[in-house]
Formats: C-alpha cells, sequence, structure tokens
C-alpha cells in the first residue's frame, strides 16, 4: 500500500480493507524475530572509528605538560588545562576565561549545577532554592528526557511549554516567568533541538536574554548538546546566548554546557560549562571541594587529536558522510509509506542526532508497543515530555545514527506499519 | 646545635644563646630564597615514571570491548565494567557486586554521596538528612581537610574527635553517637590515617561496626586511601569494614572509597565506592540521572596495566622504594634536629603519605609562617581539623613524597629550626 490517499477520505470498507493488508505486513515482520534498537542518539561503529586516532595521540613518549607548564600526570589544576578551555572558547564562540572543563559527562555538569543551586543557590541567590517550598522549571517539549530527569530526582516541579517552530513558544515563556517567582530557570537544547531539531531563532535567543524574570537568580540551561553536529551543508545559525545575555544587561542568566561525547567518544570525551566569570567563580569554589579536578591527559588527547574548531568541523563533516544517509533514508520511508496520508507528521533536521515524529492524537504509546512487538526498540512514547508523558499521546522519537541503513530500514517499516495500524483503528473507532 | 638538651632543663641565658644561634641558622636558610612545597602529598616524578605504560597499554590496535561485551567507546556501562570491579574487589576485599567504579575521583564519589544523602537521604533514611534542621558528623582529628571542607560546604557540623594510638577515641564516639541522633556519620582514614599514619586495629573496626547508633541512617565515611601504599615489609592489617558491619548486623553501615591516584596517576586514575548490594542500588538509581557513566577506556588502561592485586603490589613496592627514603630521612632528620629536646613529637607511620608532628601547644601556626617565609611551604597549621581550627595549635603535617630528596633534607631543617625558634621563645615568654 504505497499510495498516498488520505486516510480522512476512505470509507469503511476501504479502511477495513487497509487494516488486513497492513495486518498481513505486521505479521511478516513480526515473524522475522528481529532485534532492532531505535531507541538512544548512539552514534555507530563508524563513527566511533574516526576518533580512534586519539587513543594513539598521548604516548609515554610525548610531552605531558599543558601549555602553563602543569604536569598532567599529578594532582592540579581544578577546571581544565588552558589549551582545552581554548578548544570549547572556541567551540562555543566565548572567552577562555568563561569556561569550566569538566570530567566525560555534560550531563553530569547540569545534574551538578542544578543540585548545587539547589545546595546553595547560584551566584546572586538570596538563599539556596532548596529552601524554597517549590522551585519550578519551564520545560520546552518535547524535549530531553535526562533534563526531566533531572528535575524529577531534584524535586523541581516542571512546567511544559510547546515547541514552536523557532524556539519555545516564548509568549507563555514571557507570561509565565514575569509572574512567578519560584520559576527558576528553564531547560533548552537550542540547536538541533533533541528530538525535534529546531533551532532557535535569533529572536528567539534575544527574548530569553531579555525577558524580565520574577525570580532574580533565574537561570538558562543552554544544552549546546549539537552545536557542531550539522547535517546540511547549509548548517543553521544560533545566536550566541551568553553575548546576547551581556547585551540586555543580564549576564550571569545562562549556563551553556556541552561535549564531545559525539565528537569523539561517548563516555570517553571532555565537557565543559560556559558562563559569566561570577557564576563560574561562584562554582568554582564548590567544584574545589567536590573534585581534584578533572581528567588533565583526557583533556591532552582531545587538544592534540581535534586541534581547533577548523579542524574539529572537518572532522564532524566525517560524521555527517556517515549519519546523512540514514537521516535521508528514514526521511524518504516516511514519506514513501506515510506521505499524503494525512495521519503523521515530522521534522526536517539539518544536525543533530533526532527526527521527531507525530502520530494522530492517541496513537504514539500504541504504536511504540506494536514496534517493540515486532523487534522494533523505539524511545518509550511520552519520553520526551515531563513526568514521561505526553499529553497528546503523540510523539514518537526516531534515533538513525546507530543502526545500520539495512537495519533503520527494516525499522523504519515495521514503525511505519504500525503507525498506519494505530491510525486505521482510530480512525475507525471514531467513525 | 646538634645536642639534644631537654629544653625546659635550660636555664634563661641558655635558651637566649640559643635562640641567637638558631636565629643565625634561620636567616642563613631565609638568604637562599628557597621555594619548596611540602604541603600536599603528592606524587613526585620518579614515581610517575612508575605508570606511564598505562599511556601505551590501549592503542587503536587494541581490543575495546568489556568483558561483558560492552563497546568502550560508546554510551553503556553506568557503573563500571566488570574487570574494573573485580579488580577493586580484590584491593578492597569485598564482592564486586559491592563495586561502584566512578570517575577519576575519589573525593568526588565521597562528595556525591554525602551531597546524595543531604538530598535524598541514604538507604533506609525517614528523610533527607537536608530536611533535618542539624547534620553533625564524627571528624576524628587530625585527619583529612578535604573531608572537613566537604561537611563546611554542605553546612554539616562537625564534632572533633580525637585520634589515638589505634584510631579514633571509641569511648566518646560511642557515647555521643548513641546520645544523638543528628550525628549521621563519621570520617574514617582507617590505614595509614593522614596525617598520622595510623591504621585502625581489630578492636576498633568492631567497634565501630557494632555501635549502636542513634540515628538509625548513621554512616561510616571509610576512605581507604591507602590500603595498598606501604612503606614497611611488614605493613599495617586493616580489619575488612563491611564483613565487619554485616557480622554486626549492620551491613548498610558503610560506604567504603578508594582510588587509583596515587598507584598510578593523580587526576587520570579511577576512584570507585564499595558497599552493600542495598546501599549501592539506592544510589545507582541517583547516578544514571548525574552521569552517562565513568569513562570505560580509562578503566580498561588501568585494568590492562595493573592486571590484578598480586601485580599491583609489586608495583606498588616500586613506589615504596623510591619514597621510603624521603620518609626515613624526615624520621633521621627530626630524630637529630628535634630528639630529646622535649619540644616535638611526631609519628613513624608504616604507610601513606604523612608524617604528622606535633609541636609545643600553640607553635604550629608560627612555625608555618617562618617557614613559609624563609621559602618552604608547608600545610596550613590548623588544616587537619575541622573548621581549620586545631584547638592546641600544635599540629604540622609533612608531606615528604614530593619534594627530591635534597630539597626535603634543606626543608626539613627549616622546619626544626623554626620549631626550636618557636620552642625557646615559648619557653622564654613562660619562665
Amino acid at each position: 500500500m504505497g499510495n498516498s490517499t488520505d486516510f480522512f477520505n476512505m470509507n469503511i470498507s476501504e479502511l477495513n480493507e487497509h487494516n488486513v493488508s497492513l495486518k498481513e505486513r505486521y505479521a511478516e515482520y513480526k515473524n522475522q524475530t528481529m532485534n532492532l534498537d531505535m531507541s538512544r542518539g548512539k552514534p555507530c561503529p563508524e563513527q566511533l572509528e574516526l576518533s580512534k586516532g586519539i587513543l594513539d595521540i598521548v604516548t609515554s613518549s610525548d610531552s605531558l605538560k599543558a601549555f602553563d607548564g602543569l604536569d598532567c600526570l599529578n594532582y592540579g589544576g581544578v577546571d581544565g588545562i588552558p589549551e582545552a578551555k581554548e578548544l570549547f572558547s572556541q567551540i562555543l564562540g566565548v572567552s577562555s576565561k568563561e569556561i569550566i572543563i569538566g570530567g566525560n559527562s555534560s550531563l553530569t555538569l547540569m545534574h551538578d549545577t542544578l543540585s548545587r543551586a539547589i545546595l546553595h543557590g547560584v551566584y546572586g541567590s538570596e538563599l539556596p532554592w532548596g529552601k524554597h517550598s517549590t522551585v519550578k522549571f519551564l520545560c520546552p517539549s518535547p524535549g530531553y528526557d535526562r533534563h526531566f530527569a533531572i528535575c524529577e530526582l531534584l524535586n523541581i516541579k516542571m512546567i511544559t511549554v510547546d515547541m514552536l517552530n523557532d524556539g519555545p513558544d516564548m509568549d507563555t515563556v514571557e507570561k509565565l516567568i514575569s509572574q512567578d517567582d519560584t520559576i527558576k530557570g528553564i531547560w533548552c537544547v537550542p540547536k538541533y533541538n533533541n528530538p525535534d531539531g529546531i533551532t532557535y531563532s535569533d529572536r528567539t535567543v534575544d527574548r530569553l536574554a531579555n525577558m524580565n524574570t520574577k525570580a532574580r537568580d533565574f537561570r538558562i540551561f543552554w544544552d549546546d548538546a549539537y552545536t557542531v553536529h550539522h547535517l546540511s551543508k547549509k548548517p543553521d545559525d544560533l545566536k550566541n546566548i551568553l553575548s546576547a545575555c551581556k547585551e540586555a544587561g543580564n549576564p550571569d542568566r545562562v549556563f551553556i554546557f556541552c561535549s564531545t561525547s559525539k565528537v569523539t567518544f561517548p563516555g570517553a570525551g571532555v565537557a565543559a560549562v560556559a558562563a559569566s566569570v561570577e557564576n563560574l567563580n561562584y562554582i568554582r569554589k564548590q567544584i574545589a571541594v567536590q573534585t581534584i579536578g578533572p581528567d588533565k591527559i583526557n583533556q591532552l588527547r582531545h587538544v592534540r587529536f581535534l586541534k581547533d574548531i577548523d579542524n574539529l568541523r572537518r572532522h564532524m563533516g566525517k560524521h555527517a558522510v556517515i549519519i546523512k544517509p540514514k537521516f535521508e533514508m528514514v526521511l524518504n520511508k516516511l514519506e514513501s509509506e506515510l506521505g499524503g496520508k494525512n495521519i503523521a507528521t515530522w521534522n526536517k533536521p539539518n544536525g543533530g542526532y533526532f527526527i521527531s515524529l507525530n502520530t494522530l492524537d492517541g496513537c504514539a504509546k500504541i504504536v511504540v508497543k506494536m514496534a517493540s512487538e515486532a523487534g522494533v526498540t523505539l524511545t518509550a512514547a511520552g519520553a520526551t515530555f515531563p513526568y514521561g508523558k505526553d499529553p497528546r499521546d503523540r510523539n514518537i522519537r526516531i534515533a538513525p545514527t546507530f543502526p545500520s541503513l539495512k537495519e533503520l530500514e527494516k525499522s523504519i517499516e515495521v514503525l511505519c506499519i504500525c503507525i498506519q495500524l494505530a491510525s486505521v483503528n482510530k480512525i475507525l473507532t471514531e467513525k
């Protein structure tokens, strides 16, 4: 049934007929006992291969001194070696004084920054956030499940805000944060948003930087996870949030996070947080109590391998060569299987790791369940919303990078059959 | 003045005479404009050399799979690869199910474990510790300044307990913890204690395991930092605290911390926490929100380099060959310069990184200041006590490992002159 009839224009007998043929196709796939995983944004083995040189670049015969003379084999340097700060300053477009290098995980930097805010407040707080009876965060959604998990762990109440084509629904954001001083922050994945691939417009960045927040110690948690992860030759541009905040007279409003997890190796990369010098001085004291400092040898490896932003961009180009065909295949398949049927919409990202698909309302959970029963694991339905609850039960996150093209093709076929089956059933039920 | 007259047997004119000659020697050293650092327990370059093979042991042509098949280059494995757990289980004498591998810093594991206790409580807590109006910790002292810094950061009130020859003054510990349910924990460096080198006796371990704590969710923070760091051919034995706690019916009482910071590379090592399965399951959920998992490649490097406990012991033997002469030189020098003078006492550790010296009451601060003015940096006086306040102002921590023998000799000479000067002045003032 590769045709593209609008399902809503079919009569009951046409729908029933279609249902039978879809069930047959579904049963066929189910019999193949597949085991395919599209649930997480993991680089594929070919991508990991691109960075293997990093394993050979710092040996016992190489210099192990940082630019400032620090011996990277010994204690010292709680916030990163100068050359690592320089590299991240190029990636994020900030001064190297505005960078603290962390360990291997930007998630940890985000968790710890928020956890410290609960325990101690942020620069300028009158009270630790945890001393207020309620702390709330705005969560533009669909968004990143692990951000939401941090809020849940720390007892921060999440308020869902819609994602529009140019970022969060700023009218709603501005209204909420101007009235409620218990709203202490907002999660943002501003470039190639997880999962919908949207990049915030300049206007959105400016509004975030300029808005009047009732909480004086409001913070934007700016997870710039995909800042160099382009898929298109015309990559999206993202306005510099730290500069915008400075211009707006709110220099301390933002914490920017990023890592090389999807540049080199997930789990063995280097993470960084960028913010105003005042913000960083405030947390540096706490970090100095928390740790003897991040792994300096791994920072050396990264700097010597990635060199500078130009070389890093070339490196990311090689990633794109590997994963772009996977995104294209998914998009082509979605178009050929679901196009014109009026039962699903999806985005076409210029970068990042995901394709976000919306089914008819109320169909996402059943689709994910059916796909799973046919051996295709998708991100849990609802995961892209606070508390795992998608209010319209329609969002499905597709992570195309890890599976092979062949596996991916099968997975998407199964997905499209499940979506059609769920849609036919929904429409029949409602007729 | 290499003689060994008891200063308290000198008359005023003898003391004055001695004072003049000491001042001359002090001035000589001061003129040399030295810059010597004995402040922190850092391995010396020769020690770091011992582990340089670790930089070459995992290359792009080696297998990068963990024992369980996990690709160490990609996401996955939030609590460590099986072979790293196995290695630490051998080091700590616990089951590998009782191990979670962390990042590069046991300090971070300690900070985060305590920070989580404040935010969420520990396994079995009725409330997060931070919900109580007061939380207190027992701090056997002299102890490790960074433990105390964590308590200060987290607003935990510290209660100083004396260190005796076989561990903390357990009569006091038992009395306090049986009466006060706001005392939630105790810091311990049970083997070659920082700074006094004391190893807890079996009886002390048993008493800690068996004592009746008024707080039901009391925890021992067991920083087994120097567990394999012997200096003597007859190393101290430390009774297994986790086994003792299990036998006492208090299996969840202890968190054990350790790392390879002073086995391989400080800052680029691997840290671990050991505890009951229930304790670990409780925190594993929180760790899974905090991080994508620790650096698995660095775990591979460590396991392939250190291999097993027997090989690790041989490796530590090489460390001892390098640093033992430094400890011996310090001890000989202290004996020859201060022996018999009745103005200072010091310990002779069988392992660890420090020598602890006690001056006459009220002399430590001035000694550290004078040494600093002569170019010898010592750990700040008071640092080995909660809030940086040594009640008798007498404890000085000597860290002999990092300087060269020659530098060390000079530093100790300066130290001994300063101690004598301060003592003469004190005695003269009081005569």
